[in-house]
């Protein structure tokens, strides 16, 4: 298969590494302006993998475009939209197969980010998410692990398992797209607490977080019409190792340098989800003590420390 | 209240020390020939803490059992069943509660501790379990945590939470004794997994662990008459992080110790769950495939990596 992957982040240069791998032809597009890309074109590596010859790399989205039979995006979440309407303006992405690999949800609207996409691009794209753990300084090392791919058509879903399985990433076929893809952006949520747990010294509240955290964005995906099952699976649970306790993790060791009162270059992408957990909240009128406490740190100036205690403290009786 | 703790290993005294400080009186009970007792009699300490001199040590059984309304057990799993004979030898013990705080399952027939008392002491005696997550290194240190109280009788249940309840530890009522009791013995095998994923240098697979640990564990609660939910919760993955996770967490160590082909002084409790798991899966008529591939590595001498990888990479195509 001819496949593109836009986007030659840590996360989109590996996917072009991965798929090459197991057998396609790869088309790796980054935006002309990105340092990302002129650092591959002139070096071809990065800090965790070099890229076989076989993959070409280039800069115009219409040739990235009408190259590929299937288009995996990986882009920033929150760029989503605007990017979604270039790639509607090329004609060529009607009929083929495209596959979103970020994890996040609309800040502004709370959509998913297949809904955001669909919106822009009309009907006759499928859409797919490819979500679960699973650390890039890992897979380049030969460390497998299992993933998911999801989206609203169980033969398109088969189609991409077959052609992306391997010994290192083990396919499976999500079959509940709004759990997993809700779940797989909600899991940088967790991230950032567990984070702030880990910079206040309260490491061991991470086990109740698991079991909280995984209760309440799975109500909130009921109330959303998933099921409510899904949360404890690879998109959401099965990734918090990966997030909740790996020194990779960007989202944790975001929350742990909030709560210590370090400066970080970047927001993580959890913190944008946090502000669309606060939309859904109200939308589908479920209650999220986990994300409510988060959206009061981060964006209502609440101290860390006396909101998270007061979260898993407080004298609630019954567990469920 | 009157308390008496009975067991002086690390757990049994820290929750001498612990319900002391919320403001018991605290009698805690050692054998006369333990090490543990003679290092506490001699210098009111151990590793963890040191022993306030309003907590009286003593090793007479029926004294331990006569001066106290309610009496905590905190001894192997393994040698409850003994233990009980001994206690209902004392006919003081009738009427009183009891709560126990080990985890384990009875490993020749499967059965739970709580059922394993009754059978021996009658049923005259309210039975109580104390799970959830929690290291004394931390208790010790102030850094709380949430666990969990769980009974038959919810009045009994209730009647603990208050009387032991603190900012140090929150306790939960549980609502199902048996969820709750496999899922407090079950972690600890799903810690012995993660500590061989963590000695094979596949420490990102506990992600898919988490996922498909509970998975299996809560089909298995269903079968035998309990809420597949409680799993979810502080019992079994409320204790992840510590058991999982943590450096304390002795499972984690011993299948770390165990992939890496290194020597242990001493079994872990989670072998025996193990067993016990095998009895309880053919009963139930339960595939448990993980707690399978366990035991087919300790008991079975099958390759620690070859059989995890299959289990986590073996081509099942729907997660659920």
């Amino acid at each position: 298969m001819n496949i593109s992957v836009l986007g030659c982040g840590r996360w989109g240069t590996f996917i072009a590494w991965y798929i090459n791998k197991v057998g396609h032809q790869v088309m790796l597009w980054g935006r002309e302006n990105s340092r990302n890309y002129h650092s591959l074109k002139e070096n071809r590596k990065n800090d965790y993998l070099s890229l076989p010859d076989t993959i070409e790399l280039n800069n115009s989205l219409e040739t990235a475009v009408s190259f590929a039979d299937t288009i995996i995006i990986s882009i920033s979440a929150q760029e989503l939209r605007s990017f979604a309407k270039q790639l509607h303006a090329l004609s060529g992405i009607q009929g083929k197969t495209v596959i979103l690999c970020m994890k996040g949800i609309e800040a502004n609207s709370g959509k998913r980010l297949t809904q955001v996409f669909s919106e822009e691009v009309g009907k006759h794209v499928n859409v797919a998410i490819w979500v679960g753990p699973g650390h890039v300084q890992d897979f380049v090392n030969d460390i497998p692990n299992c993933m998911v791919i999801s989206s609203e058509n169980i033969e398109v879903t088969k189609e991409i398992v077959n052609a992306f399985n391997s010994d290192l990433i083990r396919f499976y076929y999500g079959q509940d797209l709004i759990g997993n893809e809700i779940g797989a952006a909600t899991k940088n949520v967790m991230g950032i607490a567990a984070g702030m747990l880990d910079g206040l010294h309260y490491s061991s509240l991470k086990g109740s977080l698991m079991a909280r955290g995984t209760r309440e964005i799975s109500r909130l995906v009921r109330a959303m019409g998933g099921n409510d099952i899904t949360i404890y699976g690879l998109s959401h649970l099965g990734d918090y190792e990966a997030t909740l306790f790996s020194d990779h993790s960007h989202n944790r060791k975001f929350g742990q340098a909030y709560a210590q009162g370090e400066k970080f270059e970047k927001l993580a992408e959890g913190v944008s989800t946090v502000k669309a957990l606060k939309e859904l909240s109200v939308k589908y009128d479920v209650e999220l003590p986990i994300s409510s406490a988060l959206y009061e740190i981060l964006f209502e100036e609440k101290d860390a420390k006396e909101t998270l205690v007061n979260l898993f403290l407080r004298p609630v009786k019954f567990e469920f």
